[in-house]
């Protein structure tokens, strides 16, 4: 098998794109105005006509010889004879004498022997006559042939980028079509046999299509045109007939496929549609799937399937590379071993600047990608020191609000929604969220962390971490327990103590307060875990634990009740936790924050809520 | 006449268009995905299915019970039997027991009994049996069924603007469709008789329209739709027929019409048509020829018809307020009288930020509003002075470059063009370009200043005005002289002096250097000036001077070679001016301004160039 054989660096594969692009867009093509708006200029414009055009009125009045007004002020008016009157647009062969004047609108042709206009204010009209209240000099109220732009001048320079001002300029010198930069056309094709459209019920063992409509708008914020050409199987006939069909692009767009296999499926279709392989894995983190194949002289693009590092790959190739923010990296990391590391980040803003938080739950997960401000670059091997300088490339507009930042819970997205907040919600654990409010980067932290010696939640926690500046606000119970299909049966704890070590178990990740709980249940019952079936099987969500029992690939586990409705499954309460808001006390009286913990109190929650929900209970 | 008799404040008018946009912007339609980017969410999107919505493999590699690989390493591999294999996509009915896996692909179903998956890369496959080279702990490479997003999760708020990344998490959960706030859609409609589309051969009389084509490209920026309905002559039953047509779409924009009674014309037409009239005129500068009317529920506005006005007034009722920006206002202004004044500025970037240039050539010229970067809002009979702080209120994106403040030449469009450079080229005459020189905002001022009483140009003026921190390179030598139509046959200067009683003259505005060379060439000869005729018709412009001779409005006047040639007139030479390059000293070594002087020297001018030409010839 030639597996990423033939590793190249991302400078090389941005020169061979950057080659292709360079090419691509000196094709100029020609646009109606109407459709000009922010297209790059690819001509010079001069104008071939004088603006204005001729002399004109700049005001409704009277056109007259300056002369005869000098003598006129409010007391005594100059009486003058009006031989006619000329509207915008009206050609009329009216020549002045002195004594005389033609009545005219704003924009109309100044009539011969005119070299000034009164304005209608300060005259009083009678019949074929007009006393003039004002004298005028000359060339008052009149605007001058060419004066505005002379035939010849150049108006607009090549490579503008057309603004709607720019726009009427064009418009004024009779451009009606003007010559720009071709738009780049983006063929995208999505591969791979478990994906199917948005469009579709999903079925068992199918994801949906989430990088073509990434793409797509990604490409359309750059100003880019797309085709799409739909899905294609793992099959490559058919991957041979979509990349035919999105030939006619300037560009074609792989993506969707996630396994290595499916690269080498990109590269024999590109070779039998007699293109050749120009790259086929970058050496960054995560370039390796990548695939950059030329058939005639169409750029084939095999992007990653994850959707991240579809992104990531896609903007470092055809990205607006000034699209830059500095940021302090509030954590430690040690890159990927060996390969540069493109890593995305989730970016929080506070008082001094922007924050960088790494995303680590994987490129796999679509939460990474929503998200994923943007991304830094890690040198091979090296180790990034907690609050060291980074630079964020942004995948466009980064998001502001209130940030949480600690355990999720479905609480926190109603109390989000009841009090209409936009935040940033990133998904730490409880004691992350500790660690980020004493950063200062969270402006709240939901956490619940049970100390098994005193056998109360999370102020011991805070004091065992020094916590400072902050308070903790009493939030709600959560009642964990039990969590069973139906037909079990169970009533009781004691039924489930005795059938215990019949049942297939699914258990939670260490360090979660849902295992620590179960753990002091055994020990409690003085039951051996070694002897709990499915003990080592560990799931990392309330959610992953309901669904194996749901499908049977467990008998029971433990999980909040609000799951286990969900799910539909039988519920038995074990014990009841407390999910406890931490807050920065910089941040407590901000209206956002205020509001979080009124919504706190009232908003319907699927837990109990003591008394002195919403009061502080440490810290104030 | 009722002219302007229901004059409001512009929050008044605000209000009322505020109002309509609050019911507009409720109404909500269902986009496909591929469309989405940019929009505005109108509902909170929960997701219906959980994600992934199976445990399923991160890598390409086997699925294994972890325990069975606890023992393995590099050295000792562990040999499992390989049971299976599963893709992507792919539904089998496999459950694997100790010793056994099932190859796997990244992205597939994890099967029953497995727990962890091994890379593809620690593992040595031999048919039915496969050799694990590393130890995996338990959940090793899955992902969990919903740990990316639970089934129910609160996945988007309500009043996002969707990104590309929003767009990606609506995919991944299945929605195709998506529900956004409804775009406002503009019926656009031109009004006059002298106006007509850039699409048609320009005659006299006419001007071309520029208002739709600006404020549809500037609708597009701020994310709404259009609809364009023409251009009405000023006939009611025209605009009437025009106005039931666009009302179809939400808000209806007249504009083009430039004299008061095209208002009447609106009036009566929205009156006629069943509607009334909320507003007419603003009490702002420029807001008196406003219309705001409803037909039913529809908005009807009839905008200001001089075009910087026109998007002014545009951008106070429907722009972005919050696209501002601070700067400088270099120069002393007084308001218009009675009236807070809305006025257009050009900024000019330097090193301390921006100063706003008052454009004070008029509305009416188009040059005003490609020049004008915003407008900023001045009280009533308030004055402005130097250097004060003032807001700008931006037309979208500031245009940046090389500031060019000075004296007007055709010249200098084409030293910037065989330059290829981008400059902001504010015209504001000699005397304009060093004062703006000597507040440090012009990078390069030309001038043609000539001292009468030692007969020299520009230096006496840079001692007179004490500039400091610049210097003087000299530029080219502009002939000034006698155009006149050819059929007039004269071959000498004193051939024109024989008739010269006889000639309509055209003659210059005072302060212009043209006008200081006619006087200075009358009294040189002894011709008395009060017997010239058309001595004091003034025209601003030397391409002003031209169209009128060649229009035969008058026989004769003193301009430049250049502008003489160009409108096919005979041309006698009288005198030879030198127009030079103020540069400040800070801005010479820049690359900007070292290309301009390097384009200075070899660019092909349509005038003679000095042997020094490109050289400081003061203030080195």
């Amino acid at each position: 098998m030639t597996r990423y054989l033939t590793l190249h660096s991302i400078e090389e594969a941005k020169s061979i794109i950057n080659e292709s692009l360079k090419k691509l867009k000196n094709e100029v093509e020609e646009v109606d105005l109407f459709n000009a708006i922010g297209r790059v200029l690819a001509e010079d414009v001069f104008s071939n006509i004088d603006i204005p055009p001729y002399d004109r009125a700049k005001m409704d009045g009277y056109a007259v010889k300056a002369e005869d007004t000098y003598e006129a002020d409010e007391d005594n008016p100059v009486e003058l004879k009006v031989i006619g009157s000329l509207k915008a647009g009206e050609i009329k062969d009216l020549e002045i004498n002195n004594g005389e004047c033609v009545e005219i609108a704003t924009g109309a042709i100044i009539p011969k022997g005119a070299n000034a206009v009164v304005m209608v204010e300060y005259t009083e009209r009678d019949n074929d006559r007009v006393k003039i209240y004002r004298a005028v000099p000359p060339m008052e109220n009149i605007q001058f042939t060419g004066s505005d732009i002379m035939a010849g001048e150049l108006v607009l320079r090549k490579n503008t980028k057309l603004t709607p001002r720019d726009i009427g300029v064009l418009a004024a010198i009779g451009k009606s079509k003007v010559k720009v930069y071709k738009k780049l056309k983006f063929g995208i094709i999505s591969t791979g046999n478990e994906i199917i459209s948005p469009n579709e019920q999903l079925e068992f063992g199918k994801i949906y299509d989430i990088n073509s409509y990434t793409l797509v708008s990604y490409i359309k914020t750059l100003g880019y045109d797309f085709e799409f050409f739909g899905i294609a199987k793992d099959d490559k006939e058919e991957l041979k007939e979509k990349i035919k069909k999105a030939l006619k692009c300037d560009i074609i767009l792989l993506s969707g496929g996630t396994s290595a296999g499916v690269g080498d499926l990109t590269e024999t279709a590109i070779k039998e549609l007699g293109g050749k392989i120009l790259v086929h894995g970058i050496k960054i983190k995560p370039g390796k799937p990548t695939i950059i194949g030329k058939i005639d002289n169409k750029l084939i693009v095999g992007l990653p399937g994850y959707p991240t590092s579809c992104l990531t790959i896609f903007d470092v190739l055809f990205g607006d590379e000034k699209n830059v923010v500095k940021a302090k990296f509030p954590v430690r990391y040690i890159s990927a071993k060996g390969r540069v590391e493109y890593l995305p980040v989730i970016l929080v803003k506070h008082k001094n600047g922007f924050s960088a938080y790494p995303i680590t739950k994987g490129s796999g997960a679509i939460t990474s990608l929503s998200e994923a401000d943007g991304y830094i670059i890690i040198d091979e091997n090296k180790e990034i020191l907690e609050n060291e300088d980074v630079e964020v490339h942004l995948f466009g507009d980064v998001k502001v609000g209130l940030n949480i930042i600690g355990s999720h819970c479905i609480g926190v997205d109603i109390i989000l929604k009841e009090a209409k907040l936009l935040a940033k919600t990133i998904n730490v654990g409880s004691l992350g969220g500790v660690l980020s409010i004493k950063r200062g980067e969270a402006d709240i932290a939901g956490i619940h962390l049970l100390d098994e010696k005193t056998n109360t939640y999370n102020i011991p926690f805070l004091e065992k971490y020094k916590v400072k500046d902050a308070v903790l606000v009493r939030g709600y119970i959560r009642e964990q327990g039990f969590m069973f299909r139906k037909e079990l049966g169970f009533k009781s704890i004691e039924e489930i103590i005795e059938h215990i070590y019949k049942l297939e178990f699914i258990n939670r990740n260490k360090g979660s307060g849902t295992r620590i709980l179960f753990d002091k249940f055994l020990k409690d019952y003085n039951i051996n875990p070694k002897e709990i079936k499915g003990y080592n099987i560990e799931a990392k969500t309330h959610s992953a634990v309901a669904t194996a029992i749901a499908m049977k690939k467990a008998d029971i586990g433990l999980g909040i009740r609000t799951v286990a409705e969900q799910y539909n499954l039988a519920f038995i309460p074990l014990a009841n936790e407390h999910y406890d808001f931490l807050i920065r006390k910089e941040r407590f009286n901000d209206e956002d924050v205020q509001n979080f913990i009124k919504a706190l109190k009232t908003a319907k929650l699927p837990f109990k809520k003591p008394d002195n929900c919403g009061e502080i209970i440490w810290g104030g």
